[in-house]
């Protein structure tokens, strides 16, 4: 079929550009995390919450997925840490170019902590290697208990996943254990973590074991201590 | 640039092919609806609530877009209306083509309301003419009062908008006058609907608009009266 082969082609070309980006984060001892959900879940306001917590041990940096606006960039920004935004347009996804190029606009070596926040869509992103690190997924609980198995690759590869909006869950009908039984059945050893941004439940431990694996994934890259310890 | 070429050219076979399933549309005096949404916002849920209230009314068929599930086809055909399913594999949303081998399938004729249930995604969708006589699309209020800023195409392109999930707007920190504002700046035209399929407030608005807009289109779309008046 046609489009699947333009489909191939174009992920074949994106794995090569994921691959050089995935280099020059190792030459620059740079930790690469990418973020993604669908829509609303939250993806943001994780971010907003983890770098406070985060903006001693590590010098991070931001770059922003969006169709159009610069609201999140502008989020980030306000929360103290450099945010680069990339506006897709019509693009659903962000892919191994667009980081490319934008790593060209800042100086990535000034950073030990990268973090990708891909264009809302529970789809196309998980399709597009962009040379991370590490993936962490966020779901909105309130979205239902059955999206895992109707929308798997995000789930599946996901090295993470919050489940956010849990203050939510008494009044929108959504059965916590029910949402985590299906997470579990697409993927079975990524850690998964109840989290309500609002009300801060659940945000503590996310942050230490991210923290912990940042750290670890910084001493497989480099050779040379954290520039900022815990 | 090579990727927007790829993706103009797809577009417009796809327009060539919308427009032949609306000739056949006409042909058959149905009234074609594509309803569209982020990943669990209720569309199935509306879907559910709008089939039951118009049973008596029409000859209703549903085309519904899934990655991979039957999920949502299994509530359609529980909900006494037949149901045929695409799934998409990894494809973000449905096509005309898929529409047009879906209606090979069953006998369109026999039917006087399609209603095509689209993949759950904020973006793609919106760009796919499947040959629709109206577009309907389905958001989650809770999903935050920005998102017609940041993924306009789909407010832009309805015909009817409906904010969903209304009854969790007291705990969820969102102002719905501020999402409808929002709402205005990209669709200025469109009816807006604050439902609750969960308690069933705002549907019968929902339904009663609905009712009037396909009566409207058979009319335009047949010389001969309803089968089955209201």
């Amino acid at each position: 079929m046609e489009r699947v082969t333009v489909e191939t082609k174009v992920l074949s070309q994106n794995d090569q550009l994921a691959e050089a980006n995935r280099r020059l984060f190792e030459q620059h001892g740079v930790a690469a995390v990418n973020f993604m959900s669908a829509p609303g879940a939250g993806k943001t306001s994780v971010l907003e919450r983890t770098l406070r917590a985060l903006k001693s041990d590590f010098q991070m940096a931001v770059i922003e997925g969006d169709l159009y606006t610069t609201y999140d960039a502008d989020r980030i920004q306000a929360a103290g840490v450099p945010a680069y935004q990339i506006t897709t347009g019509a693009c659903c996804h962000l892919d191994a170019k667009m980081i490319s190029r934008a790593l060209n606009e800042f100086h990535i070596s000034e950073a030990d902590l990268l973090i990708i926040e891909n264009v809302g869509n529970l789809v196309c992103p998980a399709e597009f290697d962009l040379g991370e690190d590490l993936r962490v997924m966020v779901y909105s609980a309130v979205e239902g208990a059955e999206k895992p198995q109707k929308y798997p690759l995000m789930f599946q590869t996901a090295d993470a996943i919050l489940l956010n909006k849990i203050d939510l869950i008494p009044y929108a009908g959504v059965s916590l254990e029910e949402l985590t039984a299906n997470v579990r059945k697409v993927n079975p050893s990524a850690p998964v973590f109840p989290v309500s941004c609002r009300t801060g439940e659940g945000v503590d431990a996310w942050i230490a074991w991210f923290r912990h694996r940042v750290i670890g994934l910084r001493k497989r890259t480099t050779d040379f201590s954290l520039c900022h310890p815990a």
